[in-house]
């Protein structure tokens, strides 16, 4: 069942731009670090939209706030969307931004058609996602689902060393809600792709079915630091060349392993670093990432006999330390199915996507069935002041969430 | 014609300490950078010890200071040997002073025994050997040679700003001796391998018959930093893969090439540097070796195609800016079979070598027929205040020096 009913592009614009505005930087981002006054700025302005939107404003024990559109049947559990409005210190306008402000945009749209669903829909901002200040990132969706308790997200410090309960208690946004409270029948969010493909591909909407599985590692290669002159090749220990062996390998394991792997080493720091020494010791880091865990596993196992026989032919010691493990996240299909008959409704092309970054959603997923809705992010910047997103994207991307956010609150069995 | 008579290793040993306590760095190192007062403070008791040997000390107005022990016949053109004794900033004991000391323990072994060779032999220390403060390296002996003014000499600023000739005049070392102004028949210098070729063999002496040439670059990748999670590997232009492949390819090429060739990646900075970014940048420095120039320009060659084809495959932009580039420098082959003969009367194990590094012996290969003599670095260690060498190397190495140049100097043939 789909509706002619369409959005207000120049309301969500212009609410995308006066978030943005709090603490602007050039040319259309904003560093609002969660918990901090700039975050307070924006909570304030979300939630004098949500009130003014007629809708029941909760907050909970950790600083995730919840707009009610009330149901027609307020027995049934709600269907929710939504995202953050926190950002990296370097933040665009629409990373989080979007997911919040075009599901308020949905909701009121719904009400200004007089289209009551039958279920809730409940407009979600969660606190603290992009980590850029407290860790972990995602910290309020997953307090939210039962992963981490309220004492120990508020004894969470920061990088600039504050404490994440006496932060949400001097902004006023410690809730009473008890975390969880409000237990979705499913959960969609909108979000840009903060990657390349549908901008390359020109396709308007991604239909995420899955996410990214995520194994971050940091490697030790120590060798010999020695005269890059007088040392011959065949007596070196070459920190740096196994690092370099080491990145080499990864792309072409990537290419071997295909579906959506992806292999990177994002940092390199030589000792001594000096044109004419044999390097003596490399840290790097690897960053593999794939959807299915099974072959994420085998990523993994074959970068760990690649590591032994480097160590050996070059006469090496590698040691490791994971920084990060998560296992994919695999999204419900009936959503994702729904996304693709809203966007067909629309006339807008579309194709199936993995999330390759961590959204609020791969938390959400665990409690009820959740999907994501991506736009075009132009050139795949993200965080970074010059993110964009077309307008007329922007529009797609929040017909397609009201699409199938009606649908979801409509139907009865969704749970 | 050899001769039985032996250096005394004990008083050569006291000196290379007295030198070292000038600035002493543990555990046996020293640091006296060119022209400071604690290079002044070595040339004070080098000078002191030429005095008190008798010989005939001259300054030249670049700093070089030579002592020059009178031959038979004063008509003919000296031989000549030295090294340097100013040092890095974390230098060894050895380097350099080993080669003027050595030449000084010779001189007066020679006086003691009552041989007085037909040429005169000069005892030369050249300034700012190692370029740590002052560049180029081997300021002092290239100008010798007539290959840099003593003008722009003493124009030159060193890495504090200050000015050479300043400092020379400041110190008392601006010397009157026209620069060049002794022309020598022949040019020996013994000097530590600073590599771990002797010491892994275990050979006394390096027979050094040439001297690498060099060919120094930093190569600037430029990619596009991106989303390592959400940038499929075919849409990636990474530059620090692209730096990863050129090292790995350098390591092939050495063994490709063969013959001596050395290559080195010693230095790599990515941009961003983060684990979660495809690295937008890299500089990297390619520190190419080898002791025949047409090898080596083959080596410059294969890298040049090489870093078309990765530019193309990988969709970066490679630029190159080249740092040094020195011609190989080929040694008088009778003086490196007087080297070898002089090992042999003393049952020495021996071997021809390339030298790695650069020494004052390739300016001085310009003027004159020169040879160095090496003599084993434990474990290669060098510019460090590990740097050691057994005495009994050092012995052998200033008592093949002593033949060397006895042989030399009493041969009227040699020029």
């Amino acid at each position: 069942m789909t509706t002619n009913v369409r959005i207000d592009l120049s309301r969500l614009l212009s609410r995308l731009e006066a978030l943005a505005a709090i603490n602007p930087l050039p040319p259309t981002g904003s560093c609002r670090l969660a918990l901090t006054d700039q975050d307070k700025a924006g909570r304030d302005l979300l939630v004098g939209w949500l009130r003014n939107a007629g809708l029941e404003v909760r907050i909970d024990q950790v600083g995730n706030i919840f707009g009610i559109m009330a149901g027609e049947d307020e027995t049934l559990a709600p269907v929710m969307s939504g995202s953050h409005i926190d950002t990296v210190a370097t933040g665009g306008r629409y990373d989080g931004a979007l997911g919040v402000l075009a599901a308020l945009e949905t909701v009121e749209t719904l009400q200004e058609a007089g289209l009551r669903p039958r279920r809730s829909i409940v407009v979600a901002a969660f606190s603290n996602e992009e980590g850029a200040r407290f860790a972990p990132d995602m910290l309020g969706s997953l307090a939210y689902v039962g992963g981490l308790s309220v004492e120990d997200a508020r004894a969470t410090r920061g990088i600039d060393g504050a404490s994440y309960g006496a932060e949400l208690d001097r902004i006023g946004y410690a809730g009473t809600m008890e975390v969880g409270a409000i237990r979705p029948a499913a959960y969609v969010e909108l979000h840009i792709e903060q990657g390349p493909v549908l901008d390359a591909e020109g396709v308007a909407i991604g239909a995420v079915e899955n996410l990214q599985g995520i194994s971050w590692r940091e490697i030790t290669i120590e060798g010999q630091a020695n005269h890059a002159g007088t040392t011959p090749i065949a007596m070196r220990h070459d920190a740096g060349l196994a690092a370099a062996e080491i990145a080499v390998f990864l792309r072409q394991l990537a290419h071997e392993i295909g579906g959506g792997q992806v292999a990177t080493v994002g940092r390199i720091e030589l000792s001594p670093n000096l044109i004419n020494v044999v390097p003596g010791r490399a840290v790097l880091t690897v960053d593999l990432r794939n959807p299915v865990e099974s072959r994420l596993q085998e990523a993994e196992r074959k970068l760990e006999h690649f590591l032994e026989m480097i160590a050996a032919r070059e006469n090496v010691r590698i040691t490791q330390r994971i920084l990060a493990r998560f296992e994919p996240v695999a999204f419900d299909h009936r959503i994702v199915e729904l996304i693709e008959a809203g966007a067909d409704s629309m006339g807008l092309k579309h194709r199936r996507m993995t999330s390759g970054a961590g959204h609020d959603a791969q938390m959400l997923a665990r409690i009820c069935p959740t999907a994501m809705i991506f736009v075009p992010s132009i050139r795949g910047i993200s965080h970074n002041p010059e993110e964009e997103t077309a307008p007329a994207h922007i529009e797609a991307g929040a017909n397609v969430l009201l699409q199938t956010l009606l649908t979801l609150a409509n139907d009865g069995a969704v749970r």
